[in-house]
């Protein structure tokens, strides 16, 4: 049996000496003392623990993703804990109506003491970026200029040793570029595919140019945008053409990953796809609410400092908003709905690839 | 001008060695590491960095009415203060939704490593049970017994002491015993306030005489109900019977803070008696939060244990649903509904009382 | 390609000329207008519409119950369905806050006006619980006995009809009973599982006694508790002993069921378990969600009421009250988990179970 | 006592005949019915419930800001209603949640029968951004041109009588420039508001200067940046400049108002500015959830569309991504932190205006 030899007291297990006792005013500090800087540490304190978790969590799934193999019950456990960071990801996203109980009053009574401090040296923000697939080259100008001389040589190096290692969008794409089942085929299902497509975005062009509701200006405008969605479309089915908007950024996958992607959001719920599909949905939760965490956080800053300078010596709020888009990273996950298509449309799963659904049959 | 003389950089500030290094896990101790032990620790110590939070704002409000004159902008600013709890209660409501993302069978991986520590024994939490006003003798009979000696003994001590302090509820009961404005026509309101409320119980009794709806087994059971309502209802008026049901705990308030809280409550939107009315509602809301909170807390414990014991050794889930109810303390705020009057039925508020009202007749 | 031969127009589609021409105020009614009765109509309304979409769901999902065999994109798409209404039970809880924007004073300006309309009377409601599971003998007396008179004859016949159907409870009970793979090795693990769990309970005994900290009167009433634990996990290895308790209501499930959700909630990272895991844990979470609306509820209820009886003459608070728990439906499930083993204690799963997991072996 | 003559029935009191009866599927018009095509349809049918609620609220308060001078229970009144909204608010947030449970393919099975059907079409919603003062010059260049032949000449014709009449933020406007007290001392208090403030901003230079993690680039730019800030500073006290400002949209509010909102900004905790400080902070939050539930929104159409059109035939995501920021309507309450001063800098309150507060000294 498990059992501990000696007594567990509560306080000692959470160390609450450590946690308690790890909150002292910078304003209290110059005989200035400010109620409210409590507060401002704390949530920050918070947001540290809980980053710790999530990156505990995301350390463990991108272990999983590491191996060329990954068996059925390593990926259970892999959603599992994908679905834990979104369940505290909804927290990190409420702690801001916490944050917004600090007035601009309130806050300005202690914020020159925190020069230069700035939350652009959460070491565990930017391991969460960089391990989620963030790259330096997808950081907006402001970001890369200062990205690092705001850290300690220690703090730098620990992320750049992080840099070079494979992130999670990397070790996803790898594993959905080599889907089993993707060869078999593969070339009838997308001829057959791509048919049925062009049927759609033709349709899509009918009803643009048959609504009365939209101006001449606004109807050119409409055909521009799907005349470009036909192009990526296109793109699917040529690799060279692919790889141009692959390195411009259109897509982020490469091309194996984003045609195994499409099919697994094809059949969400054929069996063999179902837990991909689980996988695929769990990371478009977490891109959206970091997006959605970074934008609300943004309005915050504006709220509380309005064009002022962050004690960072940056304008906070616009910088942050300009990283609110720029910053995420399965940003194909959510574009691939322009490519999909209604059940009923779909062509039918060959048999060899039914057998592999289902136990009940077995018997 | 405010500035630091020594530079700050974000992790010293938020001492991050002390908060990310107090992560020490049991299972890894004994040579059986379990990856999700990790959740139930730094869930605990958000608990307690937000507990403290909350003490810190509660400690402030207990000053101003530890005051025997409260101007009204520290009255502004307790309010404040407990919006900014409420804010926080929320999140510890919801981050229950966290903590049951730790399945009983991950729980199981550790739990037997962390005999016989307990929730029980968090002293922030039992410090702000005492001071929002919690006693000994509402406490249930298990937690009476054994509240105590599962501390140790500067715990204990800390406690004690604590109790041996006013808590809000008392300081409250104080602060609306004292409510300016009750004597003048103090009288003539409660004679006007008292015949329209015999009406309305009247009326009720009508209400469930008539009801078809109800058996006559219901009937006999309602119309008891509103008897014991309406002599409740006479105790308001006669100080004696109030006694009685204030030692038997029917009411919590003493008679003076009673009727100031029924007049504040009758009379929201008079400027005069605004302030008073948020703060009351504010305290309602703390006091529904926290017993949500109990109860989730209860529900997320059985679905973790079933019957089993806690690792404190105790029945967490029976015990933990006696004390959501029990445990409440501003319960008169909630009950008060039953003795209120609709606008129209009030009495009108006399001139001189009006005359305090708004600053724009003032010019 | 689909298409619409008639232009839709927003308003129309939504019919949005029935949805906002559908309140009407008593109070108006009554010459005696009230702002805020419009609220409580809303509220009260967008429920009723939820109400509606959780009944598509839960329907569908029956449905698929129905059926003697149920292939497994038949189960992704019930669980599915079943997160679907989790989304919207969030929804419905929080909801609860924005009804207690509306004051007591603000609520009984039109009270009276609605007598003897009542909340019991929502056919959609008793439609859910009678669909989930809950049957006449598990209502608590009030509930038994006025259930049904206070309803229109025409309701009262939907409902008596719904309750001679199964419900999801019983079909999923069924379901359970019938899961494959119980028979072979059963008797093997389940062997193995009972000396595991023997010491398990002579280890928590143990815990128990060890326990300075608790008082003797408090040992005594862990270690009767233990004992029923105790007993309650002999009765799964005997069939008599389980029928007692499942008469008595210490069990709902059959004991076939139950076994199977043991085995099920024991190997939830099995790839051949882990949809039947997903959907126990959903119907969980549906319960814990329904019961802490009822809570929350039965709360804003005496906020609202205090003591006073609702517009259908009954007591609200005290009754809702009561209803929060004996109304629980998957109760077993939360349960369940007494009898959990720590994984690295579980008898291993047989080498031809394996056989079932994962698709990448098949190449 | 009121009371009603006929019995009122729950289901006829909420018209639930009309409100479960208004749902019509498309698909299944078209012989092709999709299950969640209902999901579609309720889920948008609650928005235009809470929108009638809102709007129901919004224009109470309207009313209240129509009079000519509001007696401070009004504006009790007023600041209670907009509390509701934003709980409402926050429902609408969270239900996007809901819709998000609908796949983009679940949504292709019946997207193709709605056209040209479009949210565009919500007249509650335009109505809401027309009462809260979104003006048709704030509208982006896609909605300005398409804003009404969308529409059916009926329900033009309602938008533009609105357009005609003031909306909130017109009103607030004026009422905060006619704010009582402002003239009083004003010279004195700007005097010594303007000097504190040019030291802050000479602080804010050196703070900048002085960041050595900064590039040269981004200094220059942060330099820039605080220069504009100087000169919007600067305009406060130049009623040319200040128009000119108030022209190109960099504030919004007039000369007036401004300095009457930032006056009530730095004493929120005076009595005599609580409620107006009350005021404003509501707006401020109305104005942030609307724009977070844009963001989110704009999110969940790319996730259900990608680049496809919307049913309107126009490319959603990216239009309504335009809007979330140029759709502002309050965010000079939010850039107003730029000009904020610590409390322990501002100019004390003069005596004769201390008078107004409290009402114990009255006595």
């Amino acid at each position: 049996m498990k059992r501990n030899k000696t007594p567990v007291y509560y306080g000692d297990y959470l160390q609450l000496d450590k946690i308690l006792g790890a909150q002292k005013m910078q304003s209290a500090n110059y005989g200035d003392p400010a109620h409210d800087e409590m507060l401002f540490v704390i949530v920050h304190q918070v947001y540290e623990l809980w980053f710790k978790q999530i990156l505990h969590e995301l350390n463990a799934v991108i272990t999983v993703f590491n191996q060329d193999e990954i068996p059925d019950n390593a990926l259970i456990e892999v959603v599992h804990r994908l679905h834990r960071i979104i369940q505290i990801q909804q927290l990190l996203n409420d702690q801001i109506s916490v944050m917004e109980t600090l007035t601009p009053q309130q806050f300005l009574a202690f914020r020159d003491y925190l020069v230069p401090a700035s939350g652009f040296q959460s070491i565990q923000f930017k391991r969460l970026e960089i391990s989620l697939g963030l790259k330096r080259e997808f950081r907006i100008d402001f970001d890369k200029q200062s990205f690092y001389n705001r850290l300690t040589a220690e703090d730098r190096q620990i992320l750049e040793e992080l840099e070079s290692k494979p992130s999670l969008f990397e070790l996803v794409e790898k594993w959905l570029a080599r889907m089993p089942l993707m060869e078999q085929d593969e070339f009838a299902f997308w001829q057959h595919f791509k048919n049925a497509s062009d049927d759609c975005l033709e349709s899509d062009k009918n009803i643009i140019e048959n609504n009365e509701t939209l101006s001449d200006k606004e109807k050119r405008q409409e055909l521009k945008d799907l005349e470009s969605t036909r192009q990526s479309f296109a793109a699917l089915f040529d690799k060279n053409a692919y790889r141009k908007l692959n390195e411009d950024g259109t897509f982020r996958l490469n091309h194996e990953a984003m045609m195994a992607m499409l099919f697994i959001k094809q059949y969400p719920e054929e069996p063999i796809f179902n837990l991909p599909f689980q996988l695929i949905t769990a990371l478009t939760e977490i891109d959206e609410k970091l997006t959605i965490w970074r934008y609300r956080h943004a309005m915050m800053v504006q709220r509380m400092l309005g064009t002022k300078i962050g004690t960072g010596g940056s304008s906070g709020h616009q910088y942050l908003k300009k990283t609110t888009d720029s910053n995420r990273i399965f940003v194909d996950f959510f574009n691939a709905a322009s490519f999909l298509l209604p059940k009923d449309m779909l062509p039918p799963l060959p048999e060899q690839v039914k057998d592999y659904f289902g136990f009940y049959k077995k018997k």
